[in-house]
């Protein structure tokens, strides 16, 4: 029996072990796609105590913000709801998350928590009812203490190259702006562009957004698709002068919908006057909104990430009480391929196709992503269409398994770029171990299987190039 | 080489042999969901011979009744049908079984078979055309003359605590009355409530089932969906009266079509007029009856099963010569996700959601019912929502282990409730061995793989939960 | 660690070993579904190097023709275009795409690659960048010199039993008829019926081909559906006057839309007059077209095979760049299931379904098709209806074991007929091995593992079957 997260975790032969302690685990991170506060970064912030970091709750201003990966597993073993957002008692629901936690074998939530716990406050046992006091303790007297406890400190002590948050197109950046010009941050930090908000176009509070778009850029009000799409593009062109190297679209589903401009124009006249569109009119409007924004990504070197998938706020009751990303969403089964293809191939035509990477979060959809990236690769940069690693529900163990078997079988392993942790949290990185590790494992198997030879060079240049290189070279950091 | 379908079959570690053998295998079993008559259960049903156990087939009064599992392979084998359905040569349809079972490596069949052969006959070695007519012999002498083959003996041989038959709302529940009243049961055995028939407005003899349905409560006729809701709800009062604790919905896909309840009247006019309708009009009136259902389920503590994701009858031809029921169904590959959403959450808003075990026979679908699951847990039970176990083609090894790995990866692994047979043979059993070898290996392979620590008291929890006190605790037994 | 491709390559334990050893390996080969061209093989083709080979290109006549999986994994590794499908330096692309080779570690086309080099050329090292100039030129020394380098000699060394093309309805076969006189022919070679272009009624140059069509049948012109359907059938049956036992449909998806001749003939009528239809009238002139060629094929003893799931041509520069079948198709998520039951229900029920065999590019139709085999059986063959071997972007090893996996769980894995290669290749042989190796892994491990017994009398006559035999039978070769 192998000893619990030892030192070969998730590493089953020695060339798995080789091939992670000597070439993996040497690479520092780059995380391209995460939900840090660049403020928080900036300031350094230090936590009240570990039930804060790992649950947070509802915040003074009504709203609710927390890990809610943890919150779905506490509702899941029916701990009440006050408990698992309220502050009343962090112990207790530390407890209690610590007695669900002992239910949930080979649930990846199992090893990020104790991997953090290990790698971040020295905790070697798993927690458990039995030791949870314990360990509530320890993580609270260093929290408070330890003066590498701090954001800057869990960034330093992960050996982090690169951190991509994600931003509003209306946001100032300042903090940005202060962070690239402090001379101590411990890596480099770049703000991402999220556009989400102007693409929703059904969605309540588009109209109030586009008021506030439109002031970023000093108009009064966008009352054409193309006075959208031309805000959009000078944010992100004032974006990519701060650093910005990366896009990210969180969509549905993936929509394409060509339609004269005019007809785009109508959908949007309706919503900013108050009328309901349907579907198809909503299509039109972002089909363009997607067109132009691709082609400013091809032109100012920014990479598009394209999120899909995702049934959001599926339980109506609680997103009235807590609102969005409090754990209520669901996988979505859509039908994104032709439309994707259509979308790509219409950017492709006349040479405007942006690096691409593509995520769905239905994990079935992974044969036919990693057949469309052969559609539109090109001599510009190895993978320049991409296959983003297992995302969100994906993000465990067998469904990063899956989606490396996948992108293996259809495409070139060695030119994927590797991991990201999608967090809001400073003790995520882990995360990265544990996907080194398993991607080390799942070479390693080919090696002792006799299926690649077992040819160092090689496989150093692939290791070394997901774990690091790939993504360096992809985003041109 | 392991011995074939020895003591530690499909116990691939040691860990997985001690939880099997240790914990699992002394827990009883609670059957929540099959189709095994109460009265053969009542009186003690003895059989004439294994074929007829085994194949069943034409019935005297011209319907076919039978395992349709078996018959499905010898057709794929070539045997011809009327051997296979008819009676005419007991023998020789057992020995051309045996010969395609010899073909069939891999297929959970192989294991079934020879596993009740071996638990409830002492046959040890696996069955094949050489051993035919030994086996045979050996069977129908003891289905003869042992005393404990029969219905009872099979179950308390098998270590049943409870047994959930699968009943129609019209049903007396006469047999459920006397097995209540009889001291020597060998189990707890309790009606369901399957009110399919009154929810399949499109399909023949919906009108003279409402008939049959006025008449149960004691009515002339149905003629709104609200009269329909009210008898259902009446019935399913009726059963819970006598011990009913699960519900059990066997629908192509599910449907959510909110309307006035004048337009599912419409719908319901126009059938019983022998009017064709259109899917949607259907819906209108399908919608209305689950969700009076589900209040109602809610109310009185039954929990709703939700079968979907078969597309039944495929083949014309065969479905005229011998019914529903005879292997004639395939998968579906449905969009079922927004509707089983919207429905749940409809009942949510105002806290009338039952208990819900959700199934589908697309094992495509797992991903996205084990993140439904996580949006409406509550702090009833742990576990409110379940998804539930691999269903009939997906219930083979590699079905539950893709199952289980699911679940583990996206809900609370220790809070599932577990196997059921879903079958109409008192021999099923091992069904239930079957799937704690498989669940104690899955579990025993995260152990020795140092993904989980080797903490019997946790383990133990996990495994016997599984096996038994889940599933006790969620149906109240 | 095991031996790099070495004797038991992808053979894990010792009674896969001996299964493939003693049973698969001594089989002769059934490739019941290529694309080699008759021409060549009747005049033993001699090639100029292993690029011309290997990689193929643009040919004098401006098309394009060559290995598109070989194409895809350089353009993904960022190899221009123009050396892609260019033949200025030979060399420059085999060394190009040795240095991606190197990258796709987990891709069947690095086993394929190696074991071409290995069984052909005797080229025991796998291919890199350092040995790429010395295997070049040990390649083509030997196709310019070795007398067994040749399309027979290739097809000799292969121990190739079977050899099924794939021809036009409008192909005279007098390729087939000169190899049907031809006494020195290592195999049996013949053409098998692929009428898409009669079907594709919305693909452009179809009017075009109906023309052609009619002059094969002496005919100036087709105007009605049903004249479309007797020139098809009359092909037909020249077909299998020349041997052919088999027919091959690729499609996107599977339609089946019953309607009056009138409507598919209203529908031709546009077509032929230059108008656009719709999806819907198309699928009318289809479902019409289809029904009649499988009644066809079932009283002419053909085999019908469906290949569907493809989104062809997705990138719209290429295709008018270099064509159809240079490497821009995806896996589409259609849904067929429905469709199909329809289909091959219609011709059940009169008695007219031919034998049938099921491919979708999507593995996540595995389980669907797998089921649907079991609706259609019948006693005229063990396996009348046939799920085919992993195909295209399925055909890797994960895909391989996926699909057997299903087709074990749900039909009787010991009449699956097998593989074949689907190449344009006459070095693609070694696919067969690569599945038999594969195949007796799988076998191997059941037994193994105490899930079958290790009764070699069941086992050699399963491996055997699914080798060789099996396919014999089916096509009656």
């Amino acid at each position: 029996m192998k000893e619990f997260m030892g030192q070969d975790f998730l590493l089953e032969t020695a060339t798995a072990s080789h091939l992670y302690h000597d070439f993996s685990e040497k690479m520092p991170l780059i995380d391209y796609h995460c939900h840090l506060s660049p403020k928080e970064i900036y300031e350094d912030r230090r936590f009240s105590n570990i039930s804060d970091v790992w649950f947070g709750g509802e915040q003074p201003d009504g709203s609710y913000y927390g890990d809610h990966y943890k919150w779905r597993l506490m509702r899941s073993n029916a701990i009440p709801e006050q408990e698992i957002v309220g502050r009343d008692d962090d112990f207790k629901r530390f407890y209690d998350f610590a007695c669900t936690l002992e239910k949930c074998i080979g649930n990846p939530m199992y090893h990020w928590c104790n991997l953090e716990l290990h790698r971040f406050f020295g905790i070697k046992e798993a927690l458990n009812r039995r030791n949870a006091r314990e360990i509530f303790d320890k993580c609270n007297d260093m929290l408070a203490n330890d003066p590498e406890c701090t954001a800057r400190g869990f960034i330093r002590k992960s050996n982090v190259y690169y951190v991509g948050t994600t931003d509003d197109p209306i946001d100032t950046l300042e903090w940005h702006e202060k962070i690239a010009a402090d001379d101590t941050m411990p890596c480099i930090v770049r703000p991402s562009y999220r556009p989400d908000k102007a693409i929703n176009i059904t969605k309540e509070g588009f109209a109030d957004y586009l008021l506030k778009l439109a002031k970023s850029v000093g108009k009064e009000a966008l009352t054409t698709t193309q006075e959208v799409c031309d805000a959009l593009v000078q944010r992100a062109e004032f974006f990519r002068d701060h650093g910005c190297v990366a896009s990210d679209h969180g969509i549905d589903y993936m929509m394409f919908r060509p339609a004269p401009m005019e007809e785009a124009d109508a959908a949007l006249k309706k919503v900013l006057a108050g009328e309901t569109i349907t579907t198809e009119e909503a299509e039109k409007f972002q089909t363009q909104v997607m067109l132009a924004l691709g082609r400013a990504y091809h032109r100012l070197g920014i990479v598009m990430e394209i999120h899909y998938g995702a049934l959001r706020n599926g339980n109506e009751r609680m997103f009235r009480k807590e609102g969005p990303d409090t754990g209520f969403d669901c996988v979505a089964i859509t039908d994104s391929g032709k439309a994707l293809v259509a979308f790509m191939s219409e950017l492709d035509k006349n040479g405007e196709l942006p690096k691409t990477v593509l995520f769905s979060l239905n994990g079935g959809d992974n044969m036919m992503l990693d057949t469309i990236l052969g559609l539109f690769q090109s001599d510009e940069v190895p993978g320049k269409i991409q296959h983003g690693p297992a995302w969100w529900f994906c993000d465990t163990k067998s469904g990063m398994e899956d989606h490396m078997k996948s992108l293996a079988n259809l495409s070139v392993l060695g030119n994927f770029i590797g991991m990201l942790t999608d967090s809001r949290s400073f003790l995520s990185y882990p995360r990265h171990e544990y996907f080194r590790r398993i991607t080390c494992n799942f070479i390693g198997n080919l090696v002792e299987n006799g299926e690649y030879p077992a040819d160092d060079e090689s496989l150093k240049e692939i290791v070394e190039g997901i774990s690091f290189y790939n993504a360096k070279r992809y985003f041109g950091i």
